[in-house]
């Protein structure tokens, strides 16, 4: 049997697993609740738990996989194998699950964080088709990045490279829970969108669907301003508007700065789909110099809630060198 | 004998050269001038002359090289080791370079841009304390940039990785040659800072000798504005703090992106020194979040002209692989 890896998105509801093979083909998927109790104590038996049963229920042994790759949230110590403040996870304390997985399963064990990892999945078998040079951002509750250059995955000194959501696109904009001002994820993550809404209904007079919920008090999401403005809303097309010409200006700068063969928007944002991204595509080409515009792509990503344990398992071909 | 490596830096009025161990101290070095009548044709024959010349003098034989590498102005074509296009030579058509130095001397050659090279410089030897993560920008007649991560260099798919003089940093801002407005290029080159001078000149009202000079029609460079503002002449340090802010602006968001160990500023702008680096910093430290904030150093460079020949050598480290 040809060897396989497995991929693990840890995740703050659920924990999703795959088994790949080298090409990235997912064979088998399935995922559990993450059961943050008691300190998230659970969490690593859980995981070892649920690996021990699927390779019980597919009769695979140890040997038949290279590694085990995970995204995580919190921040992780790559090279020994740990996360400290994972606070959707209840992890406080420094977890070192490396050793603790290695130990029980026998199986090579490495892990990034999960917006990395899922700018490795989209990368590998998604919009970046497997070029050398692919930034991926995903546009949720916040904004988060990955950038994999000349074939390399970024971390920085501190790993904070690919942190897209705190580049500062307006110096007089909005405060972020980050501390400072104007942060890509203050306007163009779900949150931002309605911020956005918010602040815009105050100048705005004129006739809106939208506008007028906002004045009502009723709750609004970004799906909602999406919405309205794919049925015309003059107020939601503003909104949009302004969102767009942010994301474009970040995305332009990427391409500014990396020149990579495409920019990938992913995340719960990145539902609204075309209409979206040809708006983002709009500015991209405005803030960006010729040689950039005509050879960096902006691009939907492609595999949704997979890409987690695809770049997961991606990890893992590293222990396919030794 | 230890092998040795030779660097060239090839520009639009001298050809400077060095003789390198392979630590990267600098053995020899000596220049000739760029000869750039007819098309640029003398260039390479007159490279491969004064290489023959010095190799005899210092009794030297091409089994003693490892390899010779070269940055150039113009686009490169790294796997094939031409250039095109590079106008301050008269290099309008295809220049096959590396074959007609390789068949001459008979030692493995290869080439970058010049600013990736003095990059790879300054990384190496100078400000970056050879760290895999460093970030160069050269503030002269334009803004050039090269970004090292990971211990790669980075081209893009395009070869404009690093470009980093045309992040735009002000959407309403200055039209550049590029084509787009508000480029980095526009506000902090030798020629940005004296822009920038001029448009807030007028609206100037108090007293001030730049501002003075300007109104009397007197030829300004960026070298008057930064010695009236460390006299304290109030207008010019308006002008100083435009500058650093839009300057703070592009290298905060460098740190938020790719998080460097450092942010090395060179080229003619950066003799201003540390009165330039600090304001800078000042701004780059309100446009990051902490754990970038923290991690991420502004320095200025410390190899000066010998950057290009130091880095341009180090390219040829590759050879050694072989």
């Amino acid at each position: 049997m040809d060897k396989k890896i497995i991929g693990i998105d840890l995740g703050g509801t659920t924990i999703k697993f795959a088994i790949l093979t080298l090409d990235g083909e997912v064979q088998q998927k399935w995922s559990i609740e993450t059961n943050i109790l008691e300190e998230g104590s659970h969490i690593v038996p859980d995981i070892i738990e649920t690996i021990n049963h699927r390779m019980e229920l597919y009769n695979m042994q140890k040997e038949d996989f290279v590694g085990i790759g995970m995204g995580t949230p919190g921040s992780v110590d790559i090279e020994k194998g740990t996360v400290i403040g994972a606070y959707n996870l209840n992890w406080t304390t420094l977890q070192p699950i490396k050793e603790q997985i290695e130990q029980a399963l026998g199986i090579p064990f490495t892990l990034d964080n999960d917006a990395n990892v899922a700018a490795l999945g989209e990368r590998w078998k998604g919009a970046g088709e497997n070029n050398p040079d692919v930034v991926f951002i995903t546009l949720g509750t916040g904004v988060g990045g990955g950038i994999i250059s000349e074939g390399n995955l970024l971390h920085g000194v501190a790993g904070c490279a690919g942190e897209i959501g705190h580049v500062t696109v307006d110096p007089q904009g909005f405060e972020c829970t980050c501390g400072k001002r104007g942060c890509l994820e203050t306007i163009s993550s779900a949150t931002g969108v309605v911020r956005v809404a918010r602040k815009l209904s105050e100048e705005y007079a004129g006739e809106s669907q939208l506008k007028q919920m906002i004045d009502d008090g009723q709750a609004v999401s970004s799906k909602d301003v999406f919405e309205f403005a794919e049925k015309d809303d003059p107020f939601a097309l503003m909104v949009v508007d302004r969102v767009c010409f942010f994301l474009g200006l970040a995305v332009g700068n990427l391409g500014n700065t990396l020149n990579p063969s495409s920019i990938v928007i992913g995340g719960g944002v990145s539902a609204a789909g075309e209409f979206l991204r040809s708006r983002v595509q709009k500015y991209f080409e405005e803030f960006t110099f010729p040689q950039v515009r005509n050879s960096t792509q902006i691009k939907l990503a492609q595999l949704g809630n997979e890409a987690g344990v695809i770049g997961a398992g991606s990890l893992a071909l590293k222990f396919l060198e030794k």
